[in-house]
């Protein structure tokens, strides 16, 4: 056995199931061992940002680890913006970096790079594996990290000699250690607190915003009179009918000073201290007001739903009859606008449909427009770095298998990763993207606003995305999906309908 | 004047008049800057690999560096995989990556990263403006350093409050250091090794590959007997009719060991030691046999077109007359092979066009079937991060005003950065893009069958760029580039003659 055959039989026994895949020459050992050992779906992507992005959303999805396949150190560099995302989004991922051998690595060949050190800003777990009888253990290793709470990038460098030589080794992952608790005097303090009368908020962060948990905040919150947020930009919420209708805290610096000026306490639970995206002069980095305190209920890297449970217990809170969100609303009609899109999304999205949220600038205001559509999941760009929508969708559709998923995808941000709709495509999966055509970086009109300058042609030519206009219809055909334009909200709710009807992958031009 | 206007001042002072841009919120008063100060061309990229790869091939056509706009972290890390090229090419970059706020960084905002960590591995220069004040000194150390010979890429890091703080002040770059020169007793060695008649090859890179030195070295070659070719990558190579043609080093290792197993002597001319792209079991990393001396008569750093012209005088060589390289071809007609194109493209290239090479393995026989092509030059994939195609071909037409570009593109490397077809259109640019289209990564399927398995579907599925299949002209239609297909090389010379007799960009895609 060699080294890279040891290496899937440990990725099969210790539970990883999905590869996301670009390989290289440096990996033709990986890949004729996932051709031989059956049990890893191998999930081919034609860059490797779609690679990434689509093991995030697997990952938030199934909670569990997919392996990534990625060639040298240029291909993980493709991953990298990506990784960033899924990094603060503490998804779990096996990176395997195919790489140059390591007898071959000194004389510096012209794909050689520095491997190891890109893959280090973004890995909680970073090992070049030495030989191949190490390469079972090293990915156990890897794998155990990957899953330590509530997740980690775990990166392995496969030098080329490791995966062809033979001496391999299966091994199975470590059961990673459990997330840490809330001690009973952090929830009596929280206790405390939120008795006090004082306006208090609780920002909830990564797996507090699943179902159960915030049942919890809102029985908590229900019981002393507090409030509750969500931080701007989350891995995974838990939305729609049956579930607590929960806010985010707005990207918008102003707006998020505004929305919390008045709290004297803000405890987190699996969130940090919220700050702006950007600094902007004059403006506060901190959201909150200076005689604001900020109390830790449970870091992110503790366990949020335990410590929640807990809280409510403590406060004898009572369960609660859940807010109601109204009725479900019927589709808007006529022109388009955000409030409009929000309105038919809450209307015709399927039940228990996975809402991947690269809206940008479109999308600030889906939140409150959607507390009454049919249950659903809501994952959002998380680090910032966009293009990370497309990529999304494909992770987000294998990790949630039968669940339709809708992407609200900004066109700017659709651009960086284009090749996604082709697995789409190739992999038949239940993706509706929906494109905001609008044809700018309207994010960043807005940002130029701010800086006080009167716009001159070389700057708005920097934000505009016309001349020439993008035809989305014509590029998702190219690419082997079917697409359909809507210039009103009539046509949309039309092509939604008949989207999330049919299997396999759409898109719909937002003419906005 | 802020720090963001004395940037753009000493940019355009120290001869920068080029800026590839994909800009985001904290670049925004460098934006406005460049907005109000005439004097720098800006193109939009709408991904971060269009950015970087085109200002690598801007350097490589114009012999100046562009500066390019990335944003934070994540927007470096997409233009990697092509700096990384750049940097294998040995080009010279000014890289301008805004980022968070100086005093905001320490907060940990989502897009906050490791921005200096990923820039060092393919950098020369990194540096992060600290100051408004000291914004200009530090652009002009990073332009000074970017033109050290032969090129390097320079990373300034733009804090946003660096940008936006008054105390701007401009400098002007300071001349880089000269190139090296080769002693004497170096150029004298180079000359006995020469003269012994035992079997030499001058091994040629960088501007030794340019038309005058390789006239110095067809010199030498012809006097002493002695041999030359360039490395299996090249920065640009002068070619074509009134040019001496050079062969390469080709890329398969056992033909490059079969090319090179009877040399005793290998001087290098800017070049480095040959060395296989990859390790590959049972065969030799480099290239060259055990018992051939290697010689430097110039490092990549200095001199080679002037230590060529003082070997060429210590031989006495006289002037040569050009080798022909035949008269100039006929187009193909019938049927598509990488025969049948060298010869079309020979037969039908415009005068003084620029080739990019991306072509992969469909391209690996075009340089012997295109010496008598009309003079060109051809500039290539130099650090094997495939996607470098269309980005280079971008820049190149914005470094080669008045000059045809013709991109040889491999389909599955077009995958990476579709998004460069789009600056095409906008910017109007003269060129034309051959897609080879042979849906499949046939490189992969080759080193595959290297392996010795009988690839089973797994296998084939992720080498394998069918079904969907891809249809290019589509998708360059909704990009906003005209395409059109050749089924036979009758049908590509009427599109290739066609597209090169008309402005703008065009798309043809060869079925092969």
């Amino acid at each position: 056995m060699n080294g890279a055959e040891s290496l899937v039989h440990t990725l099969i026994t210790s539970g990883i199931d999905t590869c996301f895949a670009n390989p290289g020459t440096s990996e033709m050992h990986f890949v004729a061992a996932l051709d031989r050992i059956p049990g890893i779906r191998c999930v081919l992507c034609l860059d490797e940002s779609v690679v990434s992005g689509a093991a995030d959303a697997y990952w938030r999805m199934s909670d569990k680890p997919a392996a990534t396949l990625l060639h040298c150190g240029p291909g993980l560099a493709n991953a990298l913006s990506n990784l960033h995302n899924a990094q603060r989004a503490r998804s779990g991922i096996v990176n395997i970096v195919g790489d140059q051998a390591t007898y071959h690595r000194p004389l510096d060949a012209p794909l050689t790079a520095d491997t190891e050190g890109w893959a280090r800003p973004v890995s909680g777990f970073v090992r070049t594996a030495g030989t191949a009888a190490r390469v079972g253990a090293d990915a156990a290793a890897a794998i155990t990290a990957a899953h330590t709470y509530p997740g980690q990038i775990a990166t392995l460098i496969l030098p080329a000699d490791t995966a062809w030589t033979d001496g391999g080794t299966p091994a199975q992952a470590a059961a990673a250690a459990a997330a840490t608790q809330a001690t009973q005097a952090e929830i009596s303090q929280a206790a405390r607190i939120l008795r006090s009368g004082e306006p208090t908020l609780l920002l909830l962060g990564g797996h507090s915003l699943r179902a159960a948990p915030l049942q919890d905040a809102a029985r908590i919150t229900q019981a002393t009179g507090a409030q509750m947020l969500a931080e701007t930009s989350n891995a995974r919420v838990a939305r729609g009918q049956g579930r607590v209708p929960i806010g985010r805290v707005p990207y918008p610096v102003d707006h998020a000073v505004h929305t919390l000026k008045d709290f004297k306490h803000i405890i987190l639970v699996g969130a940090v201290r919220p700050v702006g995206f950007f600094a902007y002069p004059g403006k506060p980095g901190y959201l909150f007001p200076p005689d604001c305190t900020i109390h830790v209920l449970t870091r992110p890297d503790q366990d949020g739903p335990a410590a929640l449970a807990a809280l409510a217990r403590e406060l004898n809170a009572p369960p609660v009859s859940l807010p109601s969100p109204g009725p479900q609303p019927s589709p808007a009609k006529g022109a388009i606008s955000p409030e409009a899109f929000a309105q038919s999304l809450a209307a015709l999205i399927p039940e228990q449909c996975v809402i991947v949220d690269e809206a940008i600038t479109f999308g600030r205001g889906f939140f409150p427009g959607t507390y009454a559509a049919p249950a659903h999941d809501w994952i959002a760009l998380t680090g910032g770095a966009i293009g990370d929508g497309l990529p999304m969708a494909t992770g987000a559709a294998i990790g949630a298998p039968g669940r339709r998923v809708i992407d609200l995808q900004a066109d700017g941000s659709a651009m960086y990763s284009l090749a996604a709709l082709w697995t789409q495509a190739r992999e038949k999966l239940d993706v509706t993207t929906i494109i905001f055509s609008n044809r700018k970086y309207a994010i960043l009109l807005g940002e130029l606003a701010q800086v006080g300058a009167n716009p001159g042609p070389t700057a708005l030519n920097m934000l505009d995305l016309s001349n020439p206009d993008i035809n989305w219809c014509q590029l998702a055909n190219s690419l082997g999906v079917p697409a359909a334009r809507a210039t009103t909200m009539d046509e949309f709710n039309e092509l939604l309908t008949q989207s999330t009807n049919h299997a396999g992958p759409f898109v719909i031009e937002l003419m906005t």
